[in-house]
């Protein structure tokens, strides 16, 4: 969605103005409207009709130069007097402040939606003590399907020719994991191990995987390398001092995005090391089946919900507890099927059978993940691409790797 | 602090019970209480007097075990039940979950204090619902010093350690990286270049601390790394693109944290690549004497205060600009002197003349960063350290790296 559309979405919320506050740490919102400027703190206001202001603490004023929004400095607001006239109390300055710059987008009364991410007892405190201050305006939050969800949830061309680039890149980091898998040997209980026959953690390999995203601009944020048991719990990370071993699931599932904050990318493979037992090779081939169903299930501008509602049917008929069969079920398939990702892990649209109203449009960005969980049967198995939906209303994949179950390796001789 | 002070300090605010939400992403307040487990979401909830209980998404139910907190997932609690009952309204649901988690706890009326992280906008929202569904409970947010600021303000033993450690790591990768930048050559104009002659960028410095952190278990979490007139602003980061060159002031502040979210250091370096110009050389020599002055000023249990007084007077006599004298100035001393760092990279307590209630306490971490900047003569100067104060009352510094101005370096022949 274009930045021009926030008047719309604006509009239909009722909402005369907006404020992006919010505490120090990335913030999603903070980053999309300031076009990425490293901004660890500030407000982003505006008035409907009118364009965005950006209020920054003066050390960042550079910084805040080259979102490309008009920036001012609390300092040119006046803010050393308001923490004197408030003796100090910088919380009530900062409710102060936020009297200031209302006036100065020319607000002086009207709806106005907080947003951003922060520390919720003290946004809680605060907005009451706005409420009491400021009766000529009315302070609202939003939840459900927000004003930067629907601004988010569809992606222009330019950021989908970053988040392409970054399935690019998160692809060859899948390409060297795998190579660096294969590059070591099995001993005869069944241990991966290095030429001089120290064991593959996967320590190791998380670590292998860190260095490979760095090289190409981007970072982990907390990947899943999962073998055995661990697997079959969708969000066990895996033990980093436990050693490879042949022929058990590994589930990796990895899901970096742009250094320092930006887009992420999305995707899992399920690896055996040299071979894979027949219930594996079968759970495998039933979830690549319906990692196909899923994509054949695709329709633009129509529900997300049948695909998985196919994906659903089918894991039933293959006799699977699924989270619709037996919700809460700790076995078989137990989690929905994708969802959408953007400067947010987890976005709109959603993939799932608890809700009805999502809708695949044109640039959204979506997982697409099914999984069958067995973790008393000592295995898991999920595979996950990352898709853009095109101008031209195509579901096309952005993991550009091969969905190969068994990693070809040698025997130590 | 000890987590068992936690019933003091909820009734010290009156509080029958906390509880922490949130959504995902990092947060220091649920690391803290769950000992650093690997959980996206969820609800830590305590009634005053009891042990914590944590309630997490049942795909989470093995990494929440791990925290060594009473683990139950909201399947146990009834939550898909709640979703049915609200017609797939999963804002809903989750208000009615609250009610269930609370009785669970085994409180039916009294006031309940909301912390976490998360977007405002949807707690703003939530919060209401619970205000208007549960009349019984007081729902409060919490500024200032808040009870998990003033819990984490003093750091056990066992924190101290890894704290210090901490610090060791970011030392070797001070010491990493001034051997990297003086392995290079000075060329004819002053371009500090590699053995091919190939300028050495800012860009290919970052990228070299980054992975000399990440060999140590750390992450960069934008380390700024500003060279001239960038570094005469103390938030810009610094041009990737841009060479080094000789005999410019570079404001290297870096501030790692453990991989995947835990303890902060944070110290900065000013260097100059093979010589100082004479302004840069006696800025830095007055940023030192600031320094000094400021660890000279410590007392235990007294005030913060004093130490940023005494850098105050001692800049304003050389005739610097202050953000005391002159408030918002760009020029000159423009921050404060320091602040905690744990889990957080700025907690209490402050050190800073906007106010006078901060305490030196056995237990803290802190920073003590005196600088000078002068964007417009092209330069600024920043020397600090990370400290703890020990069991013994001691204030010790954690940043065991040399405070040289001049790093030595080859001409090119």
């Amino acid at each position: 969605m274009m930045k021009s559309d926030l008047d719309r979405l604006m509009e239909a919320r009722g909402l005369d103005a907006f404020v992006v506050t919010g505490g120090e740490g990335y913030s999603s919102v903070r980053d999309y409207l300031t076009n990425g400027a490293h901004i660890s703190q500030g407000y982003i206001l505006k008035k409907r009709g009118e364009p965005m202001l950006l209020v920054v603490n003066p050390m960042e004023i550079e910084e805040g130069r080259k979102s490309g929004v008009t920036t001012i400095t609390t300092i040119e607001l006046g803010y050393p007097d308001l923490i004197k006239e408030a003796n100090g109390d910088t919380d009530k300055a900062a409710v102060a402040l936020w009297g200031v710059m209302l006036r100065r987008i020319g607000l002086d009364k009207g709806k106005v939606g907080i947003y951003g991410r922060g520390e919720i007892n003290v946004y809680l405190q605060q907005v009451e003590a706005l409420r009491a201050l400021y009766p000529q305006f009315q302070f609202v939050g939003e939840n459900g399907t927000t004003l930067f969800d629907e601004a988010m949830v569809t992606k222009d061309a330019e950021e989908l020719a970053r988040i392409v680039s970054i399935g690019q890149r998160t692809g060859e980091v899948l390409d060297a994991a795998w190579n660096y898998i294969a590059s070591h040997k099995v001993s005869a209980d069944e241990t991966v191990v290095d030429a001089a026959g120290k064991p593959l953690t996967i320590g190791a390999v998380k670590r292998f995987v860190i260095r490979e995203l760095m090289e190409r601009g981007l970072e982990d944020t907390g990947m899943i390398f999962a073998q055995g048991r661990d697997g079959g719990f969708p969000h066990s990370r895996g033990e980093n001092d436990e050693a490879l071993k042949a022929g058990r699931a590994i589930v990796f599932d990895l899901f970096p995005r742009e250094m320092g904050g930006g887009y992420y990318h999305d995707c899992t493979r399920t690896w055996c090391i040299g071979y894979a037992p027949p219930e594996v090779q079968q759970t495998y081939e039933q979830v690549m089946t319906a990692f196909d169903m899923a994509v054949e299930a695709f329709g633009l501008s129509k529900p997300t919900q049948p695909m998985q509602l196919a994906v659903l049917d089918y894991f039933e008929q293959q006799g699977h507890p699924t989270a619709r069969s037996q919700p809460g079920a700790m076995a078989g398939y137990v989690h929905s099927l994708g969802h959408g990702i953007g400067l947010n892990i987890h976005e709109e649209p959603r993939i799932t059978h608890l809700r009805d109203s999502d809708i695949f449009q044109k640039g959204n960005v979506v997982t697409i993940e099914p999984g069958l969980y067995y973790p008393d049967e000592g295995y898991g198995v999920r595979v996950e691409d990352s898709f853009i939906i095109t101008e031209q209303g195509e579901l096309i994949s952005i993991t550009p790797f091969k969905k190969d179950l068994i990693i070809p390796i040698q025997t130590l001789a």
